[in-house]
């Protein structure tokens, strides 16, 4: 199964074109689209979208990002592999978080232009070059033919955590329309015990809950939504909005 | 095969959510959107959108429908059989209206958390409960497996036609951009001969025509559109205006 | 394989309808959706979408479009057969670009009723003859069962080109958000050589480069893009804009 993800929109033909990309070099492919409406270049929320759909689809499925502003530039093309399935795209770090929750395997810079369309055009790689490579990982072409093994993929700030003796600090990924607080501190990364957060100014003492209704309404809980990243959410109210929260703020919490 | 109806729109990942569960129950499961363009929380709206899509689809498709603005309350989720199909989804008349359409045979609430994914979110029962209930029924579970018969799914004022000795009430299901006024009232239920009906103030004497065309522009015509309501037009005119019926008048009509 | 373009838009149920009864005649079939959000009734621009998406679908696809102002009247219904699939939609110019790309073989009118719905709506042929003839042409009925062959189908203004002799006259099919301006002169009618081009009152002398990056940042380039069009763009810039170009603008090529 492949699935697609971008921020083409679906007014023009592009995302067919990578279909149909896909389709002829295998036409018993399964597509799903995630989302098309990312906003234009955007790569932190396509990446917290795609990590948000991902723990939904079977083992062995090739996502395919494209939100690629550097297109056409020296930016590289990626295939992660992890031990969920694939990540295909642009090194900017639109893959990295998604791919990181699966557990990266490896990294690989795609260079292979057997595997790419003949003519690659300077503005259009989710076509050219994502596609046909998601094609043939489906077929089942080995990691390794599509280009030399990397090290060093691009890691935005929106997937690092700096982890110093005493507190975790890490950062806001996306606010949800309830003004919940989704941060990019992964399940596995939360310290156990009663959590002491800082947000802002305010310091907050939390256990974290399964769901919102374990507490009452109007009070603060902290949680692991069902993208996998610990949530700070107001049961019935805004959080992002009672602790003057956006995207990027940084939110500390003591070990 | 399974179609799906919503009002989640396609900027969230949400549909993606419920594809990737039902695949990876049964991967070779074709989908079909139906449309995710529903006004939120407009369950009226979304009975007419289905009711008026499923006579295209072929015997035995199941149908999922998720405008839920009672989601994580006590109300029900269901699972009705009919002579044609399947409908999936939450007990608050956004199944009924299609569903007695193609024949209802019977109704389950769904209880069974076999036939569930292992974590309920109490927000997103269309991934958590529905998409997986219909992966199974297209994998040949049979619908007693999934929970009891019921026999008092919630029937909305839109789903209700009032038959005394001498009148038949229905109401306005829909107006369309036409301003064409598509009533509740399925065609096995249309008294047959001339039909004296009356619309607000207005008192009408038609016969049922196949089409539009049969009459001159500017008459207004009554006829059984595709949906398989009756419908109240004007031959290129605006019916609704003419006649200042909105969503949820009442439309009587002499036997 | 099928594709499917058309102006309905994504709020309504109509596409699902037409993919219903596709998969009712063929449960096996592959759909694709181009795109749903052509500009209501502007066929010149489906033509373009569709033209410009087909080359990157694989041999055999049957593609049907629908941007159809004049359903209901005496218009013709086409099937197209060409050297690489099929197209199917109504007589109004919105095929043949797309057609002629490909090289029409033969062109028949679709008036056989056992290949369509048994009730032909007045509104809504999308679904009542395009869609069945899509499905039975994937299941290998022949072109001709569907009709009989005519050789005079609606060419439009926008897929004409004169040709005297010294002058080749296209027009403008299409502007891209970028300002490039999209020609209706195909690949293989280019002249050779250098192009002495006249848009509006400008003469440029330009070579058919390969890609926008062969000149330099704000020089005028000629190209054939992926849509297999003559293109002028400017390296950076709004060709549109410094030219004074709009959509149906005539632009004359010296031989």
């Amino acid at each position: 199964m492949i699935t697609l993800i971008s921020d083409f929109g679906l007014a023009d033909s592009y995302v067919s074109q990578m279909k149909g990309v896909i389709l002829s070099i295998n036409s018993s492919s399964t597509i799903v689209d995630i989302t098309h409406k990312i906003s234009k270049f955007n790569i932190q929320a396509g990446a917290f979208m795609l990590a948000s759909a991902i723990p939904y689809f079977p083992k062995g499925t090739v996502h395919v990002a494209v939100v690629d502003p550097g297109v056409g530039t020296k930016r590289r093309a990626l295939l992660i592999t992890t031990k969920q399935g694939y990540f295909i795209g642009p090194d900017n770090g639109l893959l990295i978080l998604a791919a990181e929750h699966q557990g990266i395997i490896h990294t690989y810079e795609l260079t292979n232009p057997n595997y790419m369309l003949p003519e690659i055009s300077g503005t259009f790689h989710g076509r050219d070059v994502f596609a046909p490579v998601a094609a043939y990982i489906e077929k089942g072409v080995k990691a390794a033919k599509f280009g030399s093994r990397i090290d060093n993929p691009v890691r935005p700030e929106f997937v690092q955590i700096k982890r110093e003796k005493d507190y975790i600090t890490c950062s806001v990924l996306h606010v949800d329309s309830f003004g919940n607080i989704i941060t990019n501190l992964r399940k596995g990364s939360i310290p156990r015990g009663t959590l002491n957060i800082k947000i802002q100014d305010t310091s907050l003492r939390l256990k974290l809950e399964r769901t919102y209704g374990e507490t009452k309404p109007d009070d603060t809980v902290a949680l692991v939504g069902s993208h996998g990243f610990l949530e700070i959410a107001i049961n019935q109210g805004d959080a992002a909005n009672k602790y003057r929260v956006k995207v990027g703020d940084e939110i500390t919490i003591r070990k």
